[in-house]
């Protein structure tokens, strides 16, 4: 059978090996095995939010309120913007899906950094657009300008602030005097998927939706419920921007796009500020002792602002080598060698499991300068 | 702000009204509200599937195991297929978008029932394709093969087996005399969401998705954990086809597209069948209650094959009508006047919900009568 031409430059995902799979073709046991490949919160997420939406397991049967009143409230007053100026999406990647589909085809292009969240690639492909990368791994905004000047015909430009997989952030000014230069047709997709952690290491990076999206009508600003919020597999997310924008987004939203569970964990996270408060301290707490870790041993990573950090390793180390010893010892981390770098990108987990990891790191790792 | 042009033609869904928004906007005590307007099963899912869903309660952090294998070993013992031969989706939903995106564009056509699925127009005029609809609104084969055979161009054909929202359906005898005329180019979408009803109503309507896919490798299956499962808020479905559709369609699919709590209760789920079929005898014998009714007020239904009756008026009344009246006394059904027709869905409940629809109901349509 002959598909539509686009599906042949896709490229599919490839997620952060889940335990299950670990368990299944290593023969690791289950209760050994930490993860720290997906930046998932280490301490789960809110008591409070695991009660109500056990006390609404009866409700499974049920279609959630596709309006999603209550957390557009939520959100609303936690932003202070309009509730019309946000979506909901099955986490913060489906509402990149959306501006993609709204905005990019195979006669325009989109901008983004080299090394950054690989769906924004994904999702772009599908619309069999061309896709631009800065030389740069990290966010450098003059390449981005260069690029911008010379395609005018760039439809979406992606920020990721912090960046995933690399941790670095950059400042809410430098993010202004950019898109003061960029063109009102061009959608600036700000991903803040970890902002909650950029903002609590530093203020001068803390980019608000509402100041953002008065100043600008084309940024489309991204948020998430899977991070400092410890929602991942609940898949909830959310997208900020101008009433238009948003209007356009959901004609391509089909309705019931996150589960009735998912709505309540999301509705009830809002409420527990103070979970999210002491992850993030603690998150920062142990990233000085990951921090520590790498000088001691002698090897580079990315200052970060997220809940994980890069390590960088000299030609001597291979990151695909040392990721597979560490799967063998039941600790899973990303190897960021697919982008082209000798790095792997470990998430801050809890105080146990990242003492555990810097043990069996160094164990491997001096290994392999032995060997 | 522009947009890509095909967002001019979309239409946004409507969903029945949920529970929250007639406590809302009616202000009717939610306690006292029933809704029979989305064919969510009235006895919810299993007891087993709440039970080992709240187990899991800890893990709403983590993202899905997203091979989805236990999920797709337990769907490929339950129906004797490869776990190879199938896609899981956030609803079955999610698979016709798989399917459309793979297959339609602005150049081709795709084909369906004048009144079926509304998804199937809704995620096919985001490709900018061309819809056909069958004269008649429910399924007529012979108006679909002379479309069919008139339209060189048609990329999908959708036959929603039982239909929703009327609720008849064809015979597999029938289905494949039709499959065995339609160029194997052509995808054609077999829409089985309420296939568990179907087949315990009529075992001539059963389609099984290993010989049908034997025989036909351009058919696409769809299943569903929403309806006799019981699951519709927990967003999950799947596809079953031969393993070069599955894998075209694998392209389309995003990570981690059902959540953690949704794999587990469809994993659940398959192990409790007893449930299922208690369900769906109920059903069945609710069915015939409303059937009797019918008869006895003198008003006209389509025999249905699902878990839902179409109730359909004369000219002297009115079904947008009813519906609103029916929704002041908090039952909410879903009115079929925006599909041209004058009829209501009416969801069959518990037998207390059935017992109070009916009561209502009958007093909306005497006082109609006297009017």
């Amino acid at each position: 059978m002959q598909y539509n031409s686009v599906l042949e430059n896709l490229k599919i995902y490839e997620a952060g090996k889940p335990i299950e799979l670990v368990v299944r073709e290593y023969g690791v046991d289950e209760n050994s095995i930490i993860k720290l490949a997906s930046n998932e919160n280490p301490r789960g997420c809110s008591p409070m939010v695991q009660k109500e939406v056990c006390s609404d397991i009866s409700k499974m049967n049920l279609y959630p309120d596709d309006s999603m009143y209550e957390l557009k409230e939520g959100l609303a007053k936690r932003f202070s913007v309009d509730s019309q100026n946000i979506i909901i999406g099955a986490g913060s990647d489906q509402v990149i899906s959306f501006g993609v589909h709204a905005k990019a085809n195979k006669n325009n292009k989109v901008l983004m950094a080299k090394t950054t969240f690989a769906m924004y690639e994904i999702y772009a492909r599908q619309t069999g657009t061309t896709i631009l990368k800065t030389p740069s791994h990290q966010h450098n905004l003059q390449e981005f300008l260069e690029i911008y000047q010379n395609n005018k015909d760039i439809s979406i430009i992606f920020l990721c602030l912090p960046n995933n997989p690399l941790g670095e952030c950059l400042s809410r000014d430098e993010v202004y005097n950019f898109l003061d230069k960029i063109n009102k047709e061009t959608l600036v997709i700000i991903d803040g998927a970890y902002q909650e952690y950029a903002k609590y290491k530093d203020k001068k990076t803390q980019i608000e939706p509402n100041d953002l999206i008065k100043r600008y009508p084309n940024a489309l600003y991204l948020g998430t419920f899977s991070k400092a919020y410890g929602l991942g597999g609940m898949r909830c997310g959310y997208g900020i921007a101008d009433v238009n924008i948003i209007k356009a987004l959901l004609k391509l939203r089909a309705p019931f796009n996150i589960t009735t569970l998912s709505l309540k964990a999301a509705i009830v996270a809002l409420r527990d500020e103070k979970f999210v408060e002491n992850c993030i301290k603690e998150n920062f707490e142990q990233m000085k002792i990951y921090e520590k870790f790498a000088k001691d041993l002698g090897f580079e990573f990315i200052e970060s602002y997220t809940n994980f950090i890069t390590l960088e390793f000299k030609n001597s180390k291979n990151s695909t080598e040392i990721s597979e010893k560490l799967l063998k010892k039941g600790i899973i981390v990303r190897n960021l060698g697919a982008y082209g770098m000798n790095a792997i990108r470990v998430t801050i987990g809890t105080p146990e499991q990242n003492s555990r990891f810097m043990r069996e790191f160094k164990e491997i790792y001096i290994d392999d300068m032995e060997g």
